[in-house]
């Protein structure tokens, strides 16, 4: 089976996020001062091939802890879909 | 009312990603020879204050279009969460 899964890597809470106080900073210059909290990641999608939905989410667990995430320093969240 | 909005920013489809070959052949070395057509963009949370739901997504596709994504090299897509 095929699957379309979609990665995102955020800054773990508690960490600082430089960019996404520089991002509020330039949303407020902009006007947009009711945006807070914000924070920048990292958004990866990719194609797989496994044998089934839970295959594909642990393979793709795999892949986050050796090289797509710092797991001292981001948490990730894993959208699996098919096709 | 308050909302919690997930945007993900990618290179628009068609565009070469450097940044997504790179980490497809990372994947590669490592021994995921299975994942294929990875993309990598940016993933950005926010908090925002608005009146409703429809109003909180027009904001965020106002600072999209001026700020968190290239119009020309990238397309974006919102999820808007209550609370």
């Amino acid at each position: 089976m095929n699957f379309r899964i979609h990665v995102r890597v955020m800054p773990r809470t508690g960490l600082l996020d430089p960019q996404g106080q520089a991002v509020e900073h330039a949303l407020g210059a902009l006007g947009f001062n009711e945006a807070g909290d914000v924070r920048v990641g990292r958004a990866i999608e990719l194609h797989l091939a496994a044998p089934s939905r839970a295959e594909a989410e642990a393979r793709t667990r795999q892949m986050c802890d050796k090289l797509l995430a710092n797991p001292v320093t981001e948490d990730y969240l894993l959208q699996v879909e098919e096709g």
